[in-house]
């Protein structure tokens, strides 16, 4: 018997998902899509009584899990179910899988013996996710510049995934990139990849050298100082989490042209992102049956 | 004593031309942008009285010359002057350049004994704007597709100039390409360049493989029968001038998802298109000097 | 029935090209091989009689068809048979193929009612053929220099076939090449492949710059004068047939660092190469029958 | 006044650091040299006596520092030299770095009160030398095989520095290339990268669509089992250091064709290997200067 796995809430992601699992012989249950329309494949659209008479293996609660702690973020639906309720539609030894999941809800489950996992925090999440960043962060340069990418000369602050995943896509583009970063591995590694190198410490006047300059860094480097360097026709893009990695005040003022991009697998690419979900959560369940 | 060069109307290509030619110590004067912001650098606004006292070495015509083949294309401008006028303007021995110029007003300046050169027929400024077209292209495949680009399986037809700066684009992208074409070269230059192929001939119920195809060939090659195979939920781009690749009504009645994208060079990245102007006609100069 | 093919002398690439056709369900028989270990497959070696009993639908002969214009090329035995003599081997309406068919030869053969087909004047043949020499260009500077070749200036003479292979290949060695060519449109396309690029009358004491320059161009571009602006630890690497694009004689004086690199196809990677003489021939077929 | 330094023993590598550091203004010594030609620059070649009358602020031993735990490794020289010797070279706050420095003679150092270094376990270190040693493996894949390197299918087992530096090289040939590893996460970077991939205990019979195999993991992997699904004809490189990723005596007597290959860095790209000594060195005293 395959196994059952009910998705509770969420956006376009987690109706892809749904088709994914389906697609791979899971039966998969959906509530709280009432608003959208239904998935391909063969999902089945779970309604009253809750909770169902079939239990679930597993459930899995969308990303993030809840905007408010306490009920499920469901914005296809006028439904409100709170997080917990969901303890009722699982079997023992059931897992309740979640993104972002709320610190008090999870500790609510794990105290009624649930086993509980976020799967935002893997690391196969993140690459994957990172994919989707880079190329929503290069739909923003083709669309908000009069030249074609070819050849600019773009400045990408800090060397993690997005900007790996960046480089990778830029290198068809034949962009003359240099990478800022602090530790001289990541400096070592941007010469792997083909690119000039900076040490963070650097940046100064030569940020006017940038047609194009990314930021993923959650911290605020390009601080008024160093915005002031900044050529008026260069296009900035912040990519990091809160705080930002710009003093948008100052940019405002100086009318520099800074965009902040969040959150864009689930804008961009919400069906790669919710394969991304998919796989990351067979990924989990691979690793617990051969750790069993 | 630099040259003087009179641009007379076009789109913001033409500014940017303007503002090129000024970065290189030409003297450049525009007319037929009363509408347009004015460009930067040393360009100088071209009024009253006309023709101007002062002769020029080159008038710049736009792309394409002319809509009715009597006037000026000029959509920055309330102005209406015929082709013919710009004689007036020009130094003996000087040269009147524009794009698809048409042929009665060429013969007539001839006549006059006027050198007129069509820049949009050089090689090189097809090669460079396949640059543009194929970011163009690009942009529409990211923004209409809920998928990331990464991995996607994609089919382009013709192994010409856009297709051969498409595939280079794309390779940062890790796509699965194949290349349809005719011609046996054809097919060995899409190996070299890291693609599958098949000829033409075969393209039939294997149209169902691919998640986007690309059309860059002027014949109706995907024809109701062949469309029939095509995925619901594939993105076809058609970038073939009139009369374009595809049987559009057929497409339409079977829901399939067409866009036709017409001149992306000068709507994708204007002030690219308008260096690619300047360098074209650079080489045009240099090459005539050469050979004096 | 399948068809029968007779391959007649050449080199290694001849017995991978016995085992290609024999893969593809042709019915292979190989003449001239006896010094070389047997192919795999369902390849027959012929013996006596000869002509055989059977007759054959094509012959193929290698490249070059034969050294002195009347003797088949033979590296692999000691047998000599006169490329006439396969006239008779042949069954009517078959075809002889050859490689730098001697003029003399193809004329008697066709007087006698023969096609006889060059394969090597095909482009799908030097297309795929660029490829190995590329590669074989790459092994030489990997074994010739004392530095990794990721991040090398590389000036690159010609944009032909090779060359495109060639910037193909060295793409993920970040290295940072420069084309130079004669044709305006040779240097866009270089612009569109992410190389920098020069005018051939501009190569001067530029030359300096760089520590590995390879040549395409069959003539004598890197001339006495030039060869004295070249580093005396730059590699350069001549591709061009003769007279090849090297003032080998100054060079020498000057202590310069020439390695001229001929037919690196079939010495480079033989057994690609005698897939491309199948493929160019399967090629030459499919378009006679869908002629007929 | 600059700084200066004492490179003693090693091999052509430590030729080049010396260059590389004179070229940057040091005032550079060597010792243990006597067999090799004359490094350019401003090198100053020691002699007696010993020790120097001028100390030296920094001492470079070599990679490795010694082969017997006491004398230093100097194969261009017939001298003899114990590590400690050094010490008395050295200014009160000098550094002496090494490569691979015996724990006992470091230790002997440090109870004088000397600053020791070992600059061969620097990240930035081993990422520059990943790009020598997959270059030194793409040109054994080259040499060893009789087929173009272009379209072959590759494993690469492992996802460590090395590979993601072959997977660089690689790109430009087109290779369909699969990644083996056992994270997650590591199979989610050969999806940025491009590459297929495969969990390593899923590797058995699949392993006879490679033509060619790349082990990085220093485990016996590919042991006799796995060994058996291997093609003759492939090739297999394995560059783990001991006690390597193959089986070696189960390899040879089934006939499969095995390459081991260690320390290419030094072998392959003497020169770079010395320049990548030099970067490392001098990050290590930015970060000091920076941090005190």
């Amino acid at each position: 018997m395959s196994e059952k796995y009910l998705i509770a809430g969420g956006d376009m992601r987690f109706i892809r998902l749904a088709e994914y699992l389906s697609e791979r012989n899971c039966r998969v249950f959906i509530t709280g899509f009432d608003k959208a329309s239904a998935p391909e494949g063969k999902v089945h659209t779970l309604s009253v009584p809750f909770p169902p008479d079939e239990k679930m293996d597993h459930i899995i609660l969308p990303l993030p899990v809840s905007n408010d702690g306490i009920y499920v973020n469901m914005p296809c639906s006028d439904d409100r179910v709170p997080i917990e309720a969901y303890a009722d539609c699982l079997k023992p030894d059931g897992i309740i899988f979640g993104g972002r999941f709320p610190d008090k809800a999870k500790q609510i489950l794990e105290d009624r013996g649930i086993t509980v996992i976020d799967y935002s925090t893997r690391e196969e999440f993140a690459v994957l996710n990172a994919i989707a960043t880079a190329e929503g962060a290069l739909q923003t340069i083709i669309e908000e510049t009069p030249t074609v990418v070819s050849g600019q000369k773009i400045l990408i602050i800090g060397m993690g995934r997005i900007s790996k995943a960046l480089i990778q896509i830029l290198r068809g583009f034949n962009c003359d990139i240099t990478v800022a970063a602090r530790k001289y591995s990541a400096l070592a590694w941007a010469e792997v990849y083909g690119c000039k190198h900076i040490h963070t410490n650097e940046l100064g006047e030569n940020l006017e050298d940038y047609s194009v300059i990314i930021n993923t860094v959650p911290a605020v480097l390009l601080d008024s100082e160093r915005l002031r360097h900044i050529r008026n026709d260069c296009l900035v893009i912040d990519l990091a989490s809160k705080p930002g990695g710009v003093d948008f005040d100052t940019a405002n003022a100086l009318g520099k042209k800074v965009i902040w991009l969040l959150s864009l697998p689930g804008k961009a690419a919400p069906q790669s992102a919710g394969e991304t979900i998919g796989k990351t959560i067979s990924n989990i369940l691979t690793e617990r049956s051969a750790g069993g």
